[in-house]
């Protein structure tokens, strides 16, 4: 028999946490609102999901989400707690989307909590049958674009809307005449009427081809596929087709299930990109935890996953990063299903000292939009510019020290130190 | 030149409104945290979102989502206001994965907003030639189980899970042979190892066509097909094959993609489950309003939208409820893109004269677990009393009056009431 599913919750309730624990028991596995026929002790013994454990924490005097209904004779106290509830395997089966249904499914709704998150999610053994994981990971980008012993240094392109595909070419020649590592589209550049991804995937890999003769290098893009399903996979034969080697998805436009059916068919890359995770985390009582989603999104084939940079412009704080970037280095079974973190927003290279002492790894990639496009140098010294600062914090120098005769790295500071 | 994609929010900052909407404008349009070279003005007029309107509403003493930030010198006040923002459609094309990446993108995360919900999305024409709509909506439905001039009536079966394929046979006999409208699968209940959907499918479709024969009405059954790509492409040719004419998805497991994908490839109705919805939608100041989601699902390809029901177990109040309701059933283009609004949730006979109050309409799909199942004159017995109160309703007369001679709701109500 096989071991459960088990998904862990931070709870908030009026009534007790074993009560709460129960309703989301007989919720999402046996039971409706009142006794029926069919439900047989045997079958509840079967199928029914079991409470592994209730850790309670601090109370609060105030419901974290509307319409939580009170108990009669409540003290208006709303009990937290971190809860384990395993569902058997037998109920679901090997499917993320099944998954899903259960274990995040109606139970957001339910009127007897005040407060529900998903925090953390454990599959067994069959899922790693039916889902494949990443098929490159961090070894196989590190292969792919031949970087070693530092972090893959990348950029966006910009502007990330409104650029003909011409001017994508000039972008693209000098990026990868720089030798760049990786380049990737905005997330909000998919396939647009303007410059269709035909155009650009043709024009980039053509420029990207041509400075890899000269540099030896082949600057790895990750063009932005994002669409309805077949489009999708059409746009990844084009990227195939004209040599290309990454990918880059809207997880949450085209579901872990979009992501899994790109997985079967992609012989490139899968760079990840996270865009609308905001309005399932944000706020702290509700949704689900990226210790929760960053599993899923590997399990489902992603390559390289978005987790915000250190001092980014979002709302996130650098704990909060930090945990996300251990998240995807953590092995889930082995090394193998180990992810490259993407840290990006207001990374240059003056980010890379702290970047380095607060993760000390050097798998991850680090991407910069303006830090590389706003390089008074221009991009290529942009882009050396951020390999340097790197350099510096992996030999322990002080940036300023490091940048004597080292002219990208001096303007750089120049500009935004 | 195509109209806009015009995106509808409510939001919350610290900062003025004004700004907090050029942020957005900015981030996902054209722009980056520092002027960079290509981002020419005539690139930002073709290319730059744009402010429709903004309309302040009541400011908020303190922060509704947290990671906010305060500009200096504020007066710790939080603005909140709706705000309309057009985006150019040459930016994304007719893509809903693209669309979502630019209206409901990193958007979320940003840290001038302390709330932040899209709560419409008006998509312009173009949208509806990719995007089929529903195949059968209310009168395909209506015109494939006969039902006209009442809701359709319907149950789930239950126990959700655990039932043996040949426990499922009987109770979908007697179902069928009382004439059901229609019967559904739990979202919980998908493909699982012990009752795996193929066998599921062929018994409940012999015992459905085996009733047909004797009573000439067919019930409509929404198998849960909800899986990976291709498994549920697999799934929805076994409905097919065996003649069931409904299949079910969680429309959040397998994406807006999935469901469009589905819509390609069905010959039959789609029931679309939104579980996992109030994960984005319960807090008031993040995430997503139904208003946005319904219009977003019917374009994908659903004929049924789940919208929960009056008095339900859920947090949802009776106002939302209804506003769920009429959005399903209000026109975006023409009358063939309304949908049928599913309520469900301590659904009986009993909730029926409340319902008709509020609604006005019977275009609605009305299902009950317990209120079916737990009947104690059976489910035949159910489901006449259910449809017992509907026309009750419809009369004008009280369900009491109404249940003289009427067995099987003077039981329920005897149970229920």
């Amino acid at each position: 028999m096989s071991s459960p599913i088990v998904a862990t919750y931070l709870l908030e309730t009026a009534f007790s946490l074993e009560q709460a624990a129960e309703i989301i028991v007989s919720e999402q596995s046996t039971g409706t609102f009142m006794p029926i026929a069919g439900e047989t002790e045997s079958l509840k013994e079967r199928h029914r999901a079991r409470i592994l454990s209730i850790q309670p924490l601090e109370s609060s005097p105030f419901p974290s989400l509307p319409g939580a209904k009170i108990p009669s004779g409540s003290k208006g106290e709303y009990k937290r707690g971190i809860v384990q509830i395993a569902f058997p395997y037998e109920n679901i089966g090997p499917s993320i989307p099944n998954v899903l249904a259960t274990v995040a499914g109606n139970l957001f709704e339910l009127e007897e909590l005040s407060g529900i998150r998903l925090i953390d999610l454990e599959l067994p053994e069959a899922f790693s049958e039916r889902y494949e994981g990443p098929r490159y990971g961090i070894g196989g980008t590190r292969e792919m674009t031949g970087v070693y012993g530092r972090p893959i240094i990348g950029t966006i392109i910009k502007p990330n809307v409104g650029l003909p595909t011409e001017q994508l070419r000039l972008i693209v020649r000098e990026l990868a005449s720089a030798g760049i590592d990786f380049i990737k589209d905005d997330e909000v550049h998919g396939n647009p009427p303007y410059a269709p991804l035909e155009e650009r995937v043709k024009t980039a890999m053509e420029e990207i081809e041509r400075a890899a003769d000269r540099t030896g290098k082949k600057t790895m893009y990750a063009f932005n596929i994002t669409d309805d399903i077949e489009p999708m996979l059409r746009h990844l034969e084009t990227v195939q087709r004209h040599g290309g080697n990454c990918v880059m998805v809207s997880i949450n436009s085209i579901g872990l299930a979009g992501v899994a059916h790109l997985r079967k068919h992609a012989q490139v890359c899968i760079h990840g990109h996270r865009n609308q995770w905001g309005m399932m985390s944000r706020y702290p009582y509700l949704g689900m935890s990226f210790a929760a989603y960053q599993k899923l999104c590997r399990l489902s084939g992603v390559d390289h996953l978005h987790v915000n940079g250190l001092n980014n412009k979002f709302y996130e704080d650098n704990a909060s990063v930090i945990d996300g970037v251990r998240g995807c280095l953590t092995p889930i079974r082995d090394e193998s299903d180990r992810v490259l973190p993407v840290l990006s927003s207001k990374q240059w290279a003056g980010s890379a000292p702290q970047t380095y002492r607060e993760l000390q790894t050097v798998d991850v990639m680090n991407i910069a939009g303006g830090g590389i496009h706003g390089h008074p140098g221009g991009f290529g010294a942009g882009f050396r510019s951020f390999v340097q600062g790197w350099e510096a914090a992996l030999a322990g120098v002080p940036l300023e020290e490091y940048a004597a005769g080292r002219p990208e790295l001096r303007q750089a500071l120049d500009l935004l130190g």
